[in-house]
């Protein structure tokens, strides 16, 4: 059952294996040795390192500071739940902040009618942001609103704040909600906004929000850098079968 | 806020476009068109197709059989739960299974050691196997346990079997699950031995499972093919606290 490996593959982990244990020893933020030195150290061909640092960028443990390759922050830990982005953030002391990449009007086609049980035709109001924490972008986040359930959105909220806060102070309540989650890779304009090389493993989620009386309060697609994200999610055996 | 974009990429997002459309409207199994038929339907180059095709294959849209491309099967939907693999697979009416990669004796180290409450120097069992549904493998899972727990687990335990049905019939109960969840990407080694390319987003599941009176029963690591494998999670209101 063992591999076939070749040997420049193994010299490329052993390698890896070895600057994960040089990573684990340094403080964020400290400079990582120059690809040349590390070649020489290791006594191994430069795109042998080369290829062990784009493993260590794609991963997020380390991160370019212009010329200079830095150890990473270590990555944000949000806990996979009902509450938005910003509460998460905001409980690790961290900041959350938002930038708006577009606000449009739209109206629902087939599939977007069935999910949010609005007619075919109606009023959408499509909201996509880019999220950020401690000034990071982290994470792409595209909103679709029945417009209707929502007269004088575009005067009453602030882009900038929490969607769900200015949801919950309408009255309406989350009370349900359905994620599915899948891995991806970004397009050249995903990647271009949220400041990513396109081969880095992304998160996708896909989310429905029902409130109180099972109406569906928004659909939801947000796309979160695998380098800089992890879920977390605690589970108990009385809770077993709502997961 | 727009992302430039070169008229190289937007070509390639055009085409890709295009081809998840006719991807809609085909069967599982479905020959797709060759590279060199799409190029001359899009008039585009080669190169631009190829590109196109290597982004659906990662995203698991599409499957290599032999030398020819195919639309792929759905991808599984697993939900994040307590239960085992084999639960959530065999009430899809799909067939798990599971390939012997290693079962090994070790010594728990200090981080090890912490995790499971176990002394360190204990005694560790390492089981190290390929998940399947349907033939494909899908995951790769290694699991340690404290080995003073489970006497006789080689003699007891079929490893095709599901390890959480061999511990519960020993009479533990799993209580509470903490998991992050983080996306990577495969090594040499773990892309053979799940016949993946390196560049395919991975889930990496880190998991430890409680017993009733809260004693550590496993530390697990569990990596999941993006390209096959999507996570469900249903979450309730009155449920937030634990989530």
């Amino acid at each position: 059952m063992t591999a076939p490996v070749e040997p420049r593959v193994l010299k490329h982990q052993v390698v890896r294996a070895q600057l994960d244990r040089m990573l684990d020893n340094m403080q964020v933020g400290d400079p990582f040795p120059a690809e040349r030195e590390i070649a020489e150290t290791y006594d191994v061909a430069r795109e042998t390192v080369r290829q062990a640092l784009r493993e260590l960028l794609l991963a997020g443990r380390v991160e370019r500071r212009g010329r200079t390759t830095v150890v990473a922050r270590p990555k944000i830990q949000q806990p996979l739940a009902m509450g938005s982005y910003t509460e998460a953030v905001k409980s690790q002391g961290l900041s959350a902040g938002r930038i708006l990449v577009g606000w449009t009007d739209q109206v629902a086609d087939e599939p977007l009618a069935a999910t949010l049980s609005v007619a075919v035709g109606a009023p959408i109001i499509q909201l996509e942001r880019v999220l950020t924490t401690d000034g990071v972008r982290v994470g792409l986040e595209t909103t679709r609103l029945p417009a209707d359930r929502y007269p004088g959105l575009a005067r009453t909220f602030d882009y900038r704040d929490s969607l769900y806060a200015e949801i919950r102070s309408r009255g309406i309540a989350f009370e349900r909600t359905v994620d599915s989650i899948e891995t991806a890779l970004p397009d050249a304009r995903e990647s271009a906004l949220l400041t990513v090389d396109t081969r880095t493993p992304m998160f996708l989620l896909n989310r429905v929000s029902y409130d109180q009386n099972g109406i569906p309060i928004e659909q939801r697609r947000s796309l979160y850098r695998g380098d800089r994200m992890t879920f977390t999610a605690i589970m108990h055996a009385d809770q077993h079968p709502s997961m």
